[in-house]
């Protein structure tokens, strides 16, 4: 069988320095892989990129909290119960396996099941007994009080369990976002897709907060006319955002937008625009806490269209969800334009009747109570920790009061864009590869886009005269003082040095010959064209920086 | 009992957004905390601070790996073992404590253990029957297959086992080293120091590999007369890198470097000098990959002194390890300065013998035997797994043969210094925290150097008049657009904007007056003289990027 591109990608990627197989010396695991050299400065600098759309472009603040998260807060999300895969043992070869990844294309998942079409890959048993396994790493913190814990499966939850705090941050004022960039985890049953199902992987993440009255957005205005990329799992077509959500294609403005930058990132980082397109969920492949979502799809010869960003309106699910686990005060408050004198109908809890009869639950109930929305309800129930909680007539009063507000309370929408940055790592390779001959032999091109290029310049003296090694030397340096990263090489022929710097995507390379010791100037050697241009030497960094310049 | 400075550090940071109890709204658990917005800029900034003295100064190359870790990888590096609390537990109060944190300060844990001098800190039970705990996070891989693997304990051992591939990176050339910049894990039995014990953190290692034979480092004489503060158990010296190294008070020039690096960085990212020294761990001390540790420590008005970095010649235990482990060839090669024709035995395995008795080991104990070391062994004993297995004679011949040898084969020994990231941030904190009073008012300020703080420029209009607005926010995303972080602000007066930047640690303030709509200048107050200097709105960047540079 001849190597696909996946293959060929991976072999270069793992000679060069760019992607290792983890623990290979101990036989490697499926879904780890590590970031040598290069990959792990093409991440930073996809990474970097994404920064500058969301933290500079976008006003987002970035947080980071811990990898290792508490039950309880994945218990509240619903990641318990509801981050699962259908799973089946097949116990002659004793392996388990994602049943979607087992059947037949043309065949659904829950048709499989019931038509007993579930057969085992290895020895063709037919598998039963399909079962949600639950894909999260777990753990426990500390000894003897065993609590039990989790890798996370997404950053968002460090985001939503901070809102309260992060509110004040922002002053109180919506729409306001905020990120996080870091790593996630999933515990693939069976990952049989390289790169593009890892069990640890790199996510970047914003969780975009807006009043539910008003999705928004301050920029929208500025884009409205762009063009959009979309599949509504019929047919493809292109459409501008204001149009999008004026035909309700998109259901408002704030997820267009968030589509529209994510769109802007992708082709920056050199994302093929004839391989890109957004797709919508259909209503059945929604997340437990999406309303709406489409994900950014990435063309990859070998895998076809890989899901390599999600953008939803996870609508109020999880601080709802947070709020009605912990009780926790973590409402916005949508101030008025003058403060009004309302009557209203108010509960006061009476905590010498709640304390004694719900104990360490009694003050959850009583910011539960004080907060309820006291329209025509009679009995008054609460939903706490999944159990539904009768409130006896004698904890508390309804009164009516008059009270002068400054806003009213509410639980905020999030748009959530989230980004697997190794996917998308793995799209911006497979896009940017070229391979031809030349004299013979293969040779390759990583037309990386300067931004994430890992090396943005290869300085070479022509021979290996020390009076041209000095001065090469020096300019490397002084590129390196400058932030821009080099690949300082005097081994082989000029050409041999080119290859190696176009295989891993070097856009720029400098030789220092001998008019270099006449008139102070060098050759820079530009990859895609292919042609030189000679400059001073003092010119050097800031022709590199202008050509080096972000694209958006 | 009055607030200590980290009880007021720890109130500012949650109140201002650099740091939150993780989980809080769940009770929290002690050894988590989350960054916030200023607090995750204050880390990131430290940490490229960081990568300019590694990668920049000292030309490292940086890797990224995994932290699920599998069993093999931490058997072999000895951590399954060695990576442990004593312990002990209480029976009534249900709790477990490390020794070491519950006994007397004038005891040692061998002494307190022996004597019986363990007692439990809630209750006062003798505490009997003090155990080893395994401080590393267990999980596991997939499902049914059910692979054992823990949360690394350092990011070290994902160098280590790829060491192979980045020495073929590095051309082969010693001395290289690697660096990466991640989460590490490590659970604390009862963590009772709030940021300074953390469960998960953040850590910035170097392994730097060299031969055994030749611990110099290649910039060591451009720095061998700065001084290093060092504390050997007994009394501070000042000594200069050379005559630490020459009177042996140091082992040798790589440690050394790597002391006077440390330092340069700690000092640049704002600690303190005098509240700074280097202390030599005695020999009890030493972690088990170790032969000689510099802790760099800070001292902190509650917890003492703190170590914050530690720089260990591991020698060449772990890729000693993982070679006898993975039988892998993990070997580097000392060149000849010519070829030399040697006579030499050589150990021959028979594969046909091999196979059938040491089945899937025979691979690893083939390539053990190849590389052994054959001067005056007769009996040939293998080490592998922890087992020592006695190789039949009739498994290999001995063979006398002539060679050419370009060089000979050894494994590298290793330069570690590894930093806690988090302690290094705390640390920073509490060294340049200021409080006065002000007009009867607590008066704060955090006197970040401008190479770390969150926010470099605060901006304000100096009235809420749409002229002077419209200016203010056009400096502030021209500030941005130059990568330079900014708060802008326009409620208040202008001494409590200038007193919430001081807070924050933010070194200086544009503010726009009447005076910037005639001649288009703003002024730039300075955090630490209080001085302000009238610039043209041109020049600001200039000017800020000017006082920003860091000071190496």
């Amino acid at each position: 069988m001849p190597l696909d591109v996946y293959d060929k990608i991976m072999m270069l990627a793992k000679r060069r320095g760019f992607i290792y197989p983890s623990f290979e010396i101990y036989g490697g695991v499926a879904g780890f892989y590590d970031y040598g050299p290069l990959g792990s400065q093409l991440k930073e600098n996809i990474e970097n990129l994404w920064r500058s759309f969301y933290l500079l472009k976008d006003n987002c603040i970035e947080i980071s909290t811990p990898t290792v998260t508490t039950f309880e807060v994945l218990k509240a999300s619903g990641h318990v119960e509801e981050f699962t895969d259908l799973t089946v043992d097949c116990k002659k070869c004793k392996r388990s396996y994602k049943v979607e990844e087992i059947i037949a294309d043309d065949i659904s998942v829950e048709q499989a099941v019931k038509e007993n079409k579930v057969k085992c890959p290895t020895c063709g048993t037919i598998l039963k007994n399909a079962h949600p396994v639950n894909l999260m790493f777990s753990t426990k913190i500390g000894i003897g009080e065993d609590r039990k814990a989790f890798l996370r499966p997404e950053t968002a939850q460090g985001i939503f369990t901070d809102f309260h705090l992060l509110y004040r941050y922002a002053r109180e004022k919506l729409p306001f976002g905020v990120v996080q960039i870091g790593r996630g985890y999933r515990n693939e049953v069976s990952p049989r897709q390289g790169m593009i199902r890892l069990r640890e992987f790199s996510m970047a993440e914003a969780e975009v907060f807006f009043d539910p009255k008003d999705k928004k957005h301050p920029n929208f205005n500025s884009v409205k006319n762009k063009e959009l990329y979309l599949y509504d799992n019929e047919k493809e077509m292109k459409l501008s955002l204001e149009e999008a959500v004026k035909k309700q294609v998109v259901n408002n403005q704030a997820l267009a937008y968030y589509m529209y930058l994510t769109q802007e990132f992708l082709m920056t980082a050199g994302i093929d625009p004839k391989k890109f397109r957004f797709r919508k969920h259909a209503s059945d492949e929604l997340a437990h806490y999406a309303t709406e979502c489409w994900d950014a799809e990435c063309y990859s010869e070998r895998f076809g269209w890989i899901e390599c960003v999600g953008i939803a309106d996870r609508s109020a699910f999880d601080l709802r969800a947070h709020i009605d686990s912990s009780g926790k005060d973590m409402y916005a408050l949508r101030k008025f334009d003058k403060p009004k004198i309302i009557e209203l109908k108010k509960i006061v809890p009476k905590m010498d009747v709640l304390g004694p009869l719900f104990k360490d639950k009694a003050g959850k109930i009583k910011t539960l109570l004080e907060n309820m929305d006291l329209k025509e309800t009679k009995k008054i129930t609460i939903t706490l920790d999944d159990e539904n909680i009768e409130i006896p007539e004698n904890c508390f009063e309804i009164v009516q009061i008059k009270e002068k507000l400054t806003g009213e309370k509410f639980v905020p929408h999030v748009i959530e864009p989230s980004y697997g940055i190794d996917r998308i790592l793995y799209c911006v390779l497979e896009h940017n590869y070229n391979e031809t001959k030349k004299k013979g032999e293969e040779y390759r091109v990583l037309s990386l886009n300067p931004s994430v290029a890992p090396i943005k310049v290869g300085v070479f003296p022509l021979i290996n005269d020390e009076r041209l090694v000095k001065i090469a030397i020096e300019i490397d340096q002084n590129l390196r003082n400058a932030s821009i990263s080099t690949y300082y090489d005097d081994a082989g022929t000029i050409g041999r040095r080119y290859a190696r710097m176009d295989e891993i995507g070097t856009p720029f390379c400098i030789t220092v010959d001998h008019d270099t010791l006449k008139d102070k100037t060098v050759t820079i050697r530009d990859r895609d064209t292919m042609k030189q241009v000679r400059k001073k030497i003092d010119e050097v960094i800031k022709y590199i920086n202008e050509k080096n310049i972000l694209m958006f």
